[in-house]
């Protein structure tokens, strides 16, 4: 059968399976697998080692070579007939949400080894090398920064402030990744910030567009700028029982008002505003003491540089608004520009969508991802594939095989068309 | 100089020393001590332990016995004439809030303690024993349940649920338990609901009434009835970045809105009900993921039962009314009826009072405590001694050595006066 393709059609993208890559996808969601069909294998846990070491293992058997850089970041290795050459290089993340799903991330690492697996079949040489890469704890959840390992890898001079960060156990990354390495065969050392020819990330679209519009691949126009905040609210822990209203300075009561009235300020009529206040820590956190402390998150994201900057640069003065007795500080702790994609990999991304048939339209990203960073280093895009009802960081998170498989046809053409311009 | 005050005065009131106890309360506030100079000593935690094996040191150090029952409340004996008589008791708590202070709960066993030294030395012969009594996990914090100690002794069909309850990293009350007997020397068992002739629990108010009017001492009339809740608000997790407003079914917003709404519904003129949104839970809790779950508790006490039945019967209503797109659960998980004092005890702590020339007034107390359930047993009241600007659950908290020990006097007094009536 595969000889029989291999006679009248050369095509990597011919070779790519869709059971296979199914088949690698129910396998890795089974680590870290949860009660309610999602996955919880956040960043360099136990979990994300094993998946990250199973990934090793397939590629050991495909005959690829694997390295590993300062931050984890894993790159498996396609060689081109000009060895010295920057590699194409595709891929995503291993590490999920506290309760995500079975596809953010992995899909475009599952992807990146299929599209090289296809190579192979269809005999392929190409002129640069093609890698399959997983980038370093993209979700953020235990250790404070996403994007940490693509960010390290175009800026190897956050990677000491990275290291040092530590999760809510008191174990700083520098331990963590230590123990994953650990988990794993030694990998050669890849230099931070090596030479990257072009970067293509396949991922979920964790939104509803494509499903509802009936295309199968989104061709990533751009990734939506964000803020980042820490709002601390200090009140004044006191007994349940006995203080008057009149005298608390009731930190869960301030933090609340706060809450209503920052979404409030943040309503657009387009709906196009993404505020979400996801973490709340309330200190002592007793159900009979008066509450002094509250910390919560806020992540605001927009297209638009100048909203970002007009409706971010007000969440100060409704937190002190509605303080009440109590003190507030505000940290900004990111900032993210948009970030837009144009030009060679978005173009040769819809080249090959064109000539395999395959419904698609272009689109903007709500979501970060590691192509924002990489994209600082060499030309950049994304293909996105549909996800059902568009549900993302959900354990109830789902995906077609079939939609997996054509964006795994079209990534593969478009690495061996990068990889031989 | 105890010879000479023997001499002339056998009051138990005249050996009570404000140095002695006052150095027991440093001692005491070195178990557990945090940074902010207050205590956390939790029910059962290997400070507790320890906070209860050093006063089972002094107790025999003063040729007490000790006796312990299944809920790990401890008896400390000065045998009367009687032997076989019920024993008036005294005391209170050693455990704290997780930001708790140096004197809630340990002053009421310190004092009784003092007294039962303070009669040693005026060598005073009761007919009845007179005992200083600690009981187990007053406040609630680690093992849900407060004041459990006195309510498995009054009602010991209680005892198989309590030893059950996990605290949060999953360690059983019972676990909790054997580990603290292991602890401390091995102590004869004492029946639960053993007869007791009365009881006397001397506290901190918690309170600003004492130090605002000038008194010393507070005879408490009742305790207010309290109502806990839970509250679940049930939405649906979702990417931070992608997923519209219109789409999201976000619980911290709604639990927001309810926080604020309920907040409203309580706010009365006089200041009198005790509302408290204290601890509040939110799944998944990370940064970049709608929240799709939240826990809330709330604590509503007030003295008026119509007022905890009517305005805690709208909770529910006020709640479902702000949940918008998320699903919201009330589970109602303790009532208790207000508790009034009179007749035999505070009548006893009122005679004695004057006669030592202490400025006193009744009050009643928001602040729940183990004599709300030991008084299903016998005559029991109760003796508040002032806080500093009645700041407790804090770990500011503060009281002085003359007013803690002028409380020590008073019920030094009472404790003879009742175990001679």
């Amino acid at each position: 059968m595969a000889a029989a393709k291999r006679a009248k059609d050369s095509a990597a993208s011919s070779f790519v399976s869709e059971e296979r890559l199914w088949r690698r996808h129910m396998e890795m969601a089974k680590i870290g697998a949860t009660a309610k069909g999602g996955v919880n294998r956040q960043a360099l846990t136990p979990e994300d080692a094993r998946a990250r070491a199973l990934l090793a293992e397939w590629a050991r058997g495909l005959g690829f070579a694997c390295a590993m850089d300062a931050i984890g970041n894993v790159f498996i290795r396609r060689p081109g007939a000009q060895a010295a050459a920057a590699p194409v290089i595709s891929g995503s993340h291993t590490d999920s949400q506290p309760s995500g799903g079975r596809f953010d991330g992995i899909s475009g690492v599952l992807a990146a080894l299929e599209a090289l697996e296809a190579m192979n079949q269809a005999g392929i040489e190409t002129r640069r090398p093609v890698e399959a890469a997983v980038w370093t704890n993209e979700e953020g959840s235990r250790f404070a920064s996403g994007c940490m390992g693509s960010q390290v890898y175009t800026e190897p001079a956050k990677l000491a402030r990275m290291l040092a960060m530590k999760d809510l156990d008191g174990m700083s990354l520098k331990e963590a990744l230590a123990a994953t390495r650990a988990a794993m065969p030694t990998l050669p050392e890849r230099p931070l910030k090596s030479p990257i020819d072009c970067f293509v990330e396949l991922h979920i679209e964790q939104g509803p567009v494509l499903e509802a519009t009936g295309n199968v691949i989104g061709i990533v126009t751009g990734i939506a700028g964000s803020r980042r905040f820490e709002v601390e609210v200090l009140g004044e822990d006191a007994h349940a029982g006995t203080t008057p209203r009149a005298r608390r300075k009731d930190a869960v009561l301030a933090a609340s008002a706060m809450i209503q009235a920052l979404h409030k300020m943040m309503a657009d009529p387009e709906d196009e505003v993404r505020f979400t206040i996801g973490q709340i820590r309330v200190k002592p956190n007793a159900m009979a003491v008066v509450p002094g402390y509250v910390l919560f998150t806020i992540d605001f994201r927009h297209q638009s540089e100048e909203v970002l900057t007009r409706l971010g640069d007000r969440i100060e003065g409704v937190c002190r608004a509605q303080a009440g007795p109590c003190e507030v500080t505000l940290t900004e702790t990111r900032r993210a520009p948009t970030k837009m994609f144009s030009g060679l990999v978005p173009d040769a991304i819809e080249a090959v969508t064109r000539k395999l048939g395959v419904p698609y339209m272009r689109l903007f990203s709500g979501a970060g991802h590691d192509a924002r960073y990489v994209a600082d280093l060499c030309p950049t895009g994304m293909i996105f594939v549909p996800c059902e009802k568009g549900i993302s960081h959900n354990e109830a998170e789902n995906a077609k095989p079939s939609d997996l498989a054509a964006g795994a046809r079209v990534l593969a053409d478009t690495l061996v068309a990068l990889a031989n311009r």
